[in-house]
């Protein structure tokens, strides 16, 4: 369970208060405004704000006094447009918030998407909760070979419960540590009148990457869909492309004609390289390629073979 | 006038129409979305959407499930806090989107501030309107001596009108000439069929700088602050202060304890240097510090004494 | 021509200047160091420094203590990889500094691109020169109708001239009147003792958008290879594509791996979207495909058929 | 030792090759490139490349064909005006590129600082080494009672024994079962030729925050020396202080008078509220001045009487 039953609590109190606005409003994303959306053990996507809407780009494409356009399908056909001509500023025009709990590792991973702001959780001022990732045993990936960043088959067996045994009481004994060592136990309670107890600046560095952070992240949709077309990828690490998932998932509530854009042109299409698309037009001529004599690796080859649904060539 | 009856008849439109939202509202700002406030001849800066209130910062501030804290004071008070000590992030956490209409030598000073959305209009697509500044009278400032890129006295009579004259005369001509250009009047008449007129993009590079121009700026308020305080202070060139002076109006309405903190610590404070706070420290003891063994230069003396309330020391 | 007598002497001066160094150093681009290479009647393009080479991209991705690897067919390997699979950190590594002189109304473009540093000629400080573009005969395109945003054929006998004598007498006159308000020749000399001369900040507002400024603009290096591939492009406009063009030469002489990686993934490439993609399947397996049931526009059917090589599918 | 003997012989051959350049070039930096600053137990700052010198950025400020200016004290003078008048452009202009060694709850402070390029040692691609920082008797502060995120007096006797011990043998502890359940010790050798071994980029999580990764790290001056301004001050906590205090010295064999004019104008001055500049100004005019009647807080009152050298005023 993400939140605690007092967390539960103060969400729904906001969620009941309502206010009258001339801003752009998108009903389908405040049904879940504020609203806790699962990811892994104890994670969780929450939106907190949002500014704009699909018309928003429009308006802002046409640099404009009033609304977008009159016809909801004249603004996809612009949205559309924009998104096959890269134009990126009118995208930049909406905005949105999230709150996010998520694991340090995958916070690492995050945090290297510079365009957002963000706002953590501080461990210098505040203690950390008992609460860790431990992957599901269907995610319990041995290391592949053939991509050196990724993971191949899923431990089984003894392997598998000997990691799962491993990172739960590693974490559970460095917790252990960290109170021990602040002299404080999670409730606040003092351990030992008669010590001191270490800063917590310092004792937070006893703790695993697997621990739990959290923080508030803002986003303008240009760059969130650019985050999303790496993170919600296949060569992703899983723990972060479940974040990216459940965010794809926002998107579509939030920005629909956007979200119709962005799958037919960026996540649903190919990128071929000059001597790829050579091969494709030498193919479409009806000639016979090679992999050695199309200037493609291996690699390269296999890859434009199954993005153009071919066996082998 | 900035704007045509039936940009007011969009504006008014679009003010018309209501809807309920449980986001962060602020009705102060409410009151005068969309609608244009007037700046210079025939500028304006108009709020089109926003995010966040001074209880968002807060929010931020403390990575919490529900609002800031309870209570108005101390919401004010952690606001303050957070400004003193130059915590940026919980101030990026809300967010304006301004339509703006500026002549393009203050678009040009404007942009150098980079961390923010644009969407400007294009005149590669578009034709601009007949629409320059022109400055008041009393703005014709003559060459500053002493600061090179600043304004002294007043210019009077002939001069005076001369100036007014000619940047009349020479920004209508520009326009007659980029009609001919173009081929094409303002209202889109042709004007000779025998000819094909020139490309956009090419022709307005006929037009002087003091040409409208007009874009969507999007800014977080950390960023939008830390623009105020160049831009809405006496170095400013008046062209931009009036600009940024219509913003910190916006900012007042928006989130006046943010509004307040910021006019205490940044805006009416003010920095000395090392040497500067050595002689305040002598002054304060009762020495006596002339400005030859003071380790400033005579500006930083005179602007020392200035800041100081003292005539010379 | 682009520059003075003077301005060459103090060139040639800072070429002769040679120092020993432990930094990365490219011969090929010592060799042009602080050379304006021309562009358009009277701009240029001029590296004033640089950091890093091919190898300090690779030094860059493997965190290395030494040079990136030992061999240069190991190094474009992996940096082929990294562009291929957009690892673009690595590419931030190499930094590159110009000079570069441009008509106003393409540093207006130009300045777009918001992650690069830019100290620009200020027009508040300083007179600016008289020194105006104006297009070569075969560049004065009409407007162009299916594209709004681009030129069509170029213009011929009585209305060309009649364009390149406007902008060029225009152009004067801004100039005239400029020194006039100033009170001040281009050389310094005062028109009339008795008038006081208007602030620098507001005579400039008489020049037109075609008049050359100049700046120091310092970019990363996959920043710039996005720049590029947008200016570099077909649908840039002219006058900004010949900078693209000047700095892509840099490029080669700078980092030819990445040069040779890019060129062979973005620029020389195609990106296909879903439908395309679905389209190019087909074709393979041998089926007829119109672009009717296609879910292609016609124009996007246009494209892909261009890419591919074929007249009309 | 942050560096093992094989990483030091790579160092040294990359120092022992010299090139001649026409680019800047700075002796005073070029004696200390490549080399490890030893920084905490096991860390580092290296510089790797850097472009500029303290005439670069007076030749930005000038957009100059050539040098900046002709003498030394010229430039002095010039770049303490643009450091007083938060003339921030000029300095950007000037990159340095270092190589840090660092724990992982540093580089998660570190990192919140976004205008730099990073490029990280991957631990999802590369088994991290066991290394970890443990502090030094002398640092290990508790608690600070008043600041809520800082140090107090120093834990002593079995207390502190206790806090080494547990950080020791966890960290320890924490890198076994990571080898363990990679099924690889740290040279490669595997454990049991059985199994299959987890996921690199899953075995990480199980070591913590106090173990080092390393990163590039390229920046422009403007950004360092507000980094070095957050990070080098008495707020800032010590174990990333002491790698500002390393870049500080750097900064100054770089470009000393940067240096001079940054530690005059910002890291030696005060700022000073409105509220504050008040009380100044009336205890100048002989006035007597109370806390309660100041419109200070108390914590602002003590702060300023510090800052002026005063008991308690």
């Amino acid at each position: 369970m993400p939140i605690t039953p007092e967390q539960r609590d103060e969400i729904d109190r906001l969620r009941a208060v309502t206010a009258t606005t001339r801003r752009a409003t998108v009903p389908a994303l405040e049904e879940i405004l504020y609203q806790p959306l699962e990811v892994l053990d104890h994670g969780f996507v929450r939106v907190i704000d949002y500014m704009g809407d699909d018309a928003a780009v429009v308006q802002a494409a046409r640099v404009s006094y009033g609304k977008g356009t009159k016809k909801v399908s004249e603004d996809a056909g612009l949205i559309k447009y924009l998104m096959r001509h890269r134009h990126s500023t009118p995208f930049e025009m909406c905005e949105i918030k999230f709150h996010v709990k998520l694991p340090i590792f995958v916070a690492r991973q995050w945090i290297r998407h510079r365009t957002a702001n963000v706002n953590e959780y501080s461990a210098r001022y505040s203690i950390l909760d008992r609460e860790f990732y431990v992957p599901a045993p269907e995610q319990l990936g041995a290391q592949a070979v053939v991509n050196r960043q990724g993971r191949g088959d899923v431990l089984e067996g003894e392997e598998a419960a000997a990691v799962m045994r491993l990172l739960r009481e590693d974490s559970e004994r460095a917790y252990d540590h960290y109170e021990e060592m602040l002299n404080q136990r999670e409730d606040g309670t003092v351990i030992d009148p008669s010590r001191q107890g270490l800063a917590r600046e310092l004792a937070r560095m006893n703790l695993p990457l697997n621990y739990y952070t959290q923080w508030y992240w803002k986003v303008d949709l240009h760059n969130l869909l650019h985050f999303l077309s790496l993170r919600a990828d296949a060569h992703a690490q899983y723990e972060i492309r479940v974040y990216a998932d459940a965010m794809l998932d926002v998107v579509k509530r939030w920005v629909p004609a956007v979200y119709e854009s962005f799958t037919e042109y960026r996540m649903g299409g190919a990128h071929l390289s000059r001597a790829g698309l050579d091969v494709v037009k030498r193919l479409l001529a009806g000639e016979p390629v090679t992999q050695e004599e199309s200037g493609l690796s291996k690699r390269e080859w296999r890859e434009l073979m199954q993005q153009l649904g071919r066996s082998e060539g």
